[in-house]
């Protein structure tokens, strides 16, 4: 399972705390780690502020990876590019964010992702992370929980 | 804790199943409630297809209810009426969806109590309920799960 | 057969008479009716001023109703709790109105639910009401008329 | 009685038979012509791709038609010079279309010709016409039905 | 006289009292009801959270009352059946609002319903209650002001 | 307190009566002085077709008068450099319009300095600024009328 | 010198009297006619509902006509292959219009031909073409005023 | 008659000789006054940069002139206040512009005075104005061209 | 083989060289008609400012042409009616232009038949017109190159 | 020459097969350096996910390439940056895409290179490329065809 | 070298301080003097609330300034009028803010000005008088920095 | 302090003379370290193409300079993420153009940036930079003017 972080998240724990928290993406990543493993998944972190550093992060990751979780950050509303990167390596994809977006300035509402991935969680800090891991794990039939037929 | 359900949602696992699958809403609730009870939480759940009543159940769970899990329907894309009424009880409410409502036709994907929501869980179908629950708990601090301190 | 009025259509007759005529919803279900048992189909209205009490109607006539003529009056600009209601219990409905929509206000002209309806009638004032029934009779192949092979 | 086909309507029973079936211009001819003589009223028909012929028909009509049944085809959506041709005959025209407009694609949902006519019938295939027919000649006073005194 | 209250109004002066204030519903039935009377006129109140119940009271007051004074609460801005009712019942109707609207998210700048009333007044707090009723009294002529020939 | 009167108002009582009546401005003036020295307070009237000359007034006004009734004509909805001077003097300000301005041509519906005044009245001919000139000296804790505590 | 008229023109002096008075098309043909000769300028008139009709005349002009004079009609709305015919024969070109198009719908105030024009003259009924034949004969140096070096 | 000038056309002549030649304002003034004077009519003209200025004339011109043509330069685009004094006094008014105005940025293609103007010339230089004064002497009935019965 | 021209292409070569050269329509007429029997295919050619002969055009080759080139000219950006012909004859067609219409006005950046196109080659001039017949062969499986397995 | 491919290219052949056909970056690259070679031309070609590095070999291309092939896949919709470095580099440029954008997601219609590229093919799998390097070729002069004067 | 404020600038120093600082006109006018005569230029400054003053003063500098710093205030963003003059006057022109515009309400982040001024400079306070002065006597040729070929 | 230069700069005083002139950009980081310099702070500059190089570059800057100053190029107009990298670190911004933006193409008229920039100085040539360097140090309280107290 591959962990990407867009642009500025590096910064996560120091930048605007009052918006983000004091949790570092080290933290996160390791829980997150944590979590997958206790599903018997390896889960691999990247940050990256270079918007094909993540494009090619997405193709290796092909054939490699069961799925994604992604936090694009500010390219979740800019770049087709990586909507394309999702869409073409065809690896289930979970968007989440730190902050609910919609509660923020208007041109944060739109995500050019958002369409080809399987599902978002926005707004609970850190815990958007873990919540996406175990959505993507349960989605591919690794989870815990079991209901009848799910529907798209 | 209140789940809420808005139009149309009484009609799961009969409606559209290649869209919703074949879980019915009492599945669904009996799923949620387990779940909160394992956290020593109480959960109501109430479906209509008026949006008074939607409002009306919101009043009455104030100072009664820990928090709201709600799926609106279609009331998410017009009813401004749903977002005042969460506004004023004061409530954490979590936003849920069990489509990918951005994959969607173009007028799903705004929501117009998304900014009055603490955050958003959407296409991971019955399973977006139980995220949306448990997401709730974590938030008022009944969670299991603890990392650092959470921002906003 | 299933015939629905929306909100204030209750006041037919005696609402601005130079817009829609003196003839009264009653009037106007007791010739509908008429025309449907000349088909050999029963048919039963309702009005109701209530968004929900419409969606409700149309859930209700699920597996009993051959299909609906509907006139949802002001909701017709904007309820899509009441297009996913008709999409939901996939029977085939004709959209009605009495006057010519689109020689009115602006925001009369779009229908957020054509798009699920088999076809739409305007403007005939009552006469809408008889030649939707009637249409719909057709469509089911009830009808009278034969041409040879009709298309979507 | 003016029965008017605009652009591409000549393909008719051969042009994209899954959208508009297999019936021929020839065959809604014959059977509007046959349903307006059953009132006692003659019908012409005609049909152009040439947007100028239309408006010429429609000329030639005043003071001889009693009034007009048009499927303009795509001139609905973009033809101004026809909507003052049907506005300066002053003959009562009905708009018909055979598929559902407003289950297509965006452009096609708006009418420029609508707002000049007396009402629309669309969706129900080579019916349309002759519901098109009978509502003109209803509203002409020739129809067989009364009900009251009839609105704007 | 009708006094209607709209959707969440119930809650007021316990509802994010920095907005609207301490004072409650019934305060404000019972200061207008007083001011109706010292006018020599009966003042009847309804608060609803329903859309329905809104203009079933509207088509109640038909000939019934001299004139409504309505905060439509967040119908204002969405509900057209709203609109619609305030036209049918023929009524002088006085649009009232707590906040300064204009001084609040975008999405409350406008009301659909404004163009059928007499007029407005916002931003008063419960004092735009009584001067809406106020105003109506004088448009009735059962005011104590006179200057001259009032225009529209 | 300062009663400022826009452009083309000077014309009123013989500007198209139909919609202004035909009480002159020096009615309304002289009404609204009566109405304040009732309150004990003084009211200085002015007005002009120079947006400047509104501006200066405001400016004069400051440390001068209690609040401002204005009723901006065309202004309302173009003069961005009066919206600054009302925000600047900072003193209180009711916006009032004789007629309804949401009946009217679209332009009329958008006031730019409605964010920056304490509320609105409109839509009741010459009784608007004595609604106005009353709604200005309850704010201000000198009228007669007193019900808790009053919101935003 | 070319004078067009463009579609429904032909129905001058019967169509909407109240709108564009009795004066027919061979009436106005002639006095442009006279008033041209005036100035020794022979003037050809022709009038089609046809866009291509239109377009073929314009190229026709080229080498032949001094300018050209026209009221495209509804095509002055819609018809960009009008504007490059303009714009290809390189003849002056006026545009006018009989009524004022900017006090009727709103798709009648922008002109696809303005901008490739000389300059237009709009709302004087039939006097507008005599206008206009004086102002393109001025503009071509033909006319009998002087002053001064004119600009664009 | 009056002849009213909008801003910055006092430096006509010196003024981008380019985009409005070199005729002086002056030259214009004497040119129409001369014309005006050979149809026994007085004129009088007005330049200003101040929009108050110009609606002060126009107010003055009531009961006074006969008539109006005004190039209301930029405010032609912006003044509300303007277009209410030109509909408030009740003087047939023309509008006239030196250049083709939809040749020109986007921001002058719109006019909010037309609506309320009898009608436009634009394009033709000083020459605009003369037959500006033209079109308004034979539009009052005072010039020597006569064809049948105008329209509107 | 169909090669289609719409307006003003007939003057091509003379109408405003600076922009599309001097190479006349006969000139790409032959090196087109040249370029297609080199691949042993025969093409014929017609240009019309009529809409409706373009379209007549489309239909007469139903069954009779391979496929299609058409520069439609200005009725590119404005005919859907052009569009359904294109749909509903069912050729493969090549869109080409001569100039690079994106680096010209906005209006001319939408083309309405795009969509219903194999592809689009636009700005090489009269090369345009010889690339698209060599690209509607190559498509058609008749050209000299080959190369694995093409896509959409 | 230079060949620039933008990000996800480097998928092609296995990414959407049914989009973008099985033919790989490489056959496209040696099919493309084969037909330049054929002209005596060497053509070099890149591909990167990176927008930076896209630019970097634009700007290195100057004074060594005699031209530009890109596809620059999603960078075309959203690159500026790009567009800029086109410009700056003034080497001419072909814009070429594997499928028919036009015929594709809404967002893709729009190119923010075109305008400052010579031309565009579209919509013909690896054929665009062949196509474009032909179309770069004979715009440079190099080409084979001959045909009196292009245009622009 | 002429300075010029614009509406309700006079306030500055006792306007929102918050905003805009304690510093007056009168010493942001002596500092810009200073800074002027330094270099040996004399400047002039003036405030006015009236558009045409503005317009008046910017006329009056024609011949006699080397050049304009203005401050527009809220005209900035609606004078057309304004534009015109400086772009009348052709004197080089700096257009000054004391806040950073696009950091305040939406409808402050347009200038209409701006493309007819040499350049901006804002959010520096009363800091930015003083740089404008600066950047109009650099590109003037009168500063005292030199370094190479200075664009556009 | 950090000086930050976007795309294509690079290749400033090569790049379209006409528009950026002939300095080059080490002419114009020398300049402005020469003026840090004067007052005692040292300047880095950078360069780069690629959007994540900004933003690592004003990463690495945190702690470590006291400001930017930032030409972004294009970027200006389409980085959100490099206005979260400015709003993150947390250091004063001026925003600094070469060209004035506004009078360019629309799509340069937007910056995302602008609103986390202390301000903005466009359109001064290399003086742009010069005259941000200057305004940064003054904000920074580093300058040598002096003049009460400046506002936001």
């Amino acid at each position: 399972m591959l962990l990407l972080h867009g642009p500025n998240l590096n910064l996560l724990g120091t930048r605007e705390p009052s918006v983000y928290g004091t949790t570092t993406l080290a933290d996160i990543n390791a829980a997150c780690e944590a979590l997958a493993l206790a599903y018997g998944v390896a889960l691999k972190s990247l940050q990256s502020n270079h918007e094909g550093d993540l494009i090619d992060a997405l193709h290796e990751a092909r054939g490699q990876a069961l799925g994604v979780v992604i936090n694009a950050g500010a390219y979740t509303h800019t770049s087709i590019a990586l909507r394309d990167a999702i869409s073409a390596v065809q690896l289930p994809t979970v968007e989440v964010h730190l902050s609910n977006v919609y509660a923020r300035e208007e041109f944060r509402h739109h995500s050019v992702i958002a369409a080809v991935c399987i599902g978002q969680i926005s707004g609970f800090g850190w815990r958007s992370y873990l919540l996406g891991v175990q959505a993507l794990l349960e989605h591919l039939g690794m989870g815990r929980t079991a209901l009848g037929t799910s529907g798209q």
